[in-house]
């Protein structure tokens, strides 16, 4: 299922994404079915319901579909971020693609093959997610150095600490887009990166959460990135340092991972500082983040 | 006012620690004057209230010391954090005391006079926040160098983005204390530090949330740390290379402030990793961290 939280007047609601691009309500088709606790408003609550939950509203989809009512095009909806208020700061892996990392480390004089020697997490703010379609503020008067990032995100079904990596997968409830809009200078001049990575809707994620039974192998998923309709990322999960199972491991020793928790994995090369001149994100900038499987997250950064 | 809360039964109350360590029960006397919402169940509730409620705490404090009842001795109660579930990561700021930059380069072999060019921001997760005697855990599977920090902790009472430096302490809704547990080998393999310090049970706040108005200089705070009644950690804050005010403000650039908000100042030198050999905290050991005007946060190492 490809799941959304979108706005009906100013009520978030669940949704599912159809085939035809299609916006199935499913919080209204909650109401009609079997009551297994209050409905779920965004995916977020679909997530915290657990597994009873999540089987209430596959079996929902059929019927819901069947009625095709209500239903709304993908078009026509507002989207929020599928959990649009994140429990705690989403998680972030850093350097995690070879040719990134390279690239990163021409453009600040280092070695170019000083690779990670193991995985480097920081984080960015609740305050900094925003849905499909939401601005991404350029912040002017606070960078001079903004730029893009697609990422795969993973987000965390069931909790738990030193998690297995044979036993991983279990815990993730699917997938997303994560474009960590980086501040470089900021990023650079404060040391540890989570300044320049804080800023204000500097976090889009969505369009959807995918569920994980529609990603095959979340290890072989190509992901790109345009801005203004020119390529500028285009990578496959495949060349990831550390992959997805790997991640939710090593995130979770001697520390609970929680129902809604999101990882994002690391971007591939292709980013702005990476180029000669850079390209850095400017206002009327239109970003189009795309993870096959997932979708095609799309933003315009504003003032 | 001193402000915490603590548990009676399994129900979280917000109390007043008052003179004579007698703890009064606010959510009961809350119910007994005049209503002015829900009665808060933490002090993180309370700041949620906004200036209205913290007035009404004002107010009902007289009257509730009147009557001595509902109240307990602070030694029969059990502490929680005065935030028991902080609604995103605890800010933290590193290497902001000259002495403790100073240990730290020398402890991993750099240059000792390599000072941030500007404030080091990076996070630790909710998880991780525990409350007065609660136990630290040792995580001995996942680091062999685990180590304390004394910091004052700003809470923020009132959200705000760009807030001018000069404006700065209007938004502090008042002061904790921030025991910034610490895992030195995962912080340095890891390269960004949020892994060494996002363990479960690593930052213990509190013992309580001292309103603004009762600390006349933030920047005038002696703070020690004793590890076994020994003294490790011994400084003033007016040590710190940037100051409360420079700190609210700084994060605040282009990152919307919170109510509720918890910031953790740096701490100074003396922490095991600068001393030859350390002495990693080990099951058993007993951390004191004090800051004047606030109180003492105790707490001992276990499994």
């Amino acid at each position: 299922m490809k799941l959304l939280t979108y706005l009906v007047g100013d009520t978030p609601r669940l949704g599912l994404l159809d085939e035809g691009d299609i916006v199935l309500d499913l919080t209204s088709a909650w109401r009609a079915g079997d009551a297994v606790g209050p409905a779920p408003a965004s995916v977020g609550e679909l997530i915290a319901g657990g597994e009873t939950a999540l089987r209430h509203v596959e079996a929902l989809v059929p019927v819901t579909r069947a009625l095709a009512q209500p239903a709304l095009p993908a078009d026509e909806v507002t989207w929020l971020a599928p959990i649009p208020r994140v429990g705690r700061n989403v998680f972030c892996v850093g350097r995690n693609y070879r040719e990134h990392i390279i690239e990163g480390n021409l453009a600040r004089g280092r070695d170019p093959d000083d690779f990670p020697k193991a995985i480097e997490f920081f984080t960015k703010p609740p305050s900094s997610v925003v849905g499909h379609r939401a601005r991404v503020r350029r912040h002017a008067g606070v960078t001079g150095q903004l730029d893009y990032e697609v990422e795969l995100g993973i987000v965390i079904g069931k909790g738990g600490a030193d998690i297995q990596r044979e036993h991983a997968m279990a815990h993730v409830f699917g997938y997303t887009i994560v474009n960590d809009v980086s501040a470089r200078d900021l990023q650079s001049l404060h040391g540890q990166w989570f300044k320049g990575k804080s800023l204000d809707t500097s976090c889009p994620v969505g369009p959807v959460i995918v569920t994980r039974d529609e990603i095959a192998d979340p290890g072989n998923l190509d992901l790109s990135m345009h801005v203004n309709g020119q390529l500028r990322q285009q990578a496959n999960t495949s060349s990831m340092l550390f992959d997805v199972a790997t991640i939710v491991a090593e995130l979770s020793r001697g520390m609970t991972l929680e129902p809604g928790d999101i990882i994002a994995t690391g971007t591939p090369s292709g980013v702005a500082l990476g180029m000669k001149p850079p390209c850095w994100l400017q206002e009327g900038d239109r970003m189009v983040a795309e993870v096959a499987g997932i979708g095609r997250l799309e933003n315009v950064v504003g003032a």
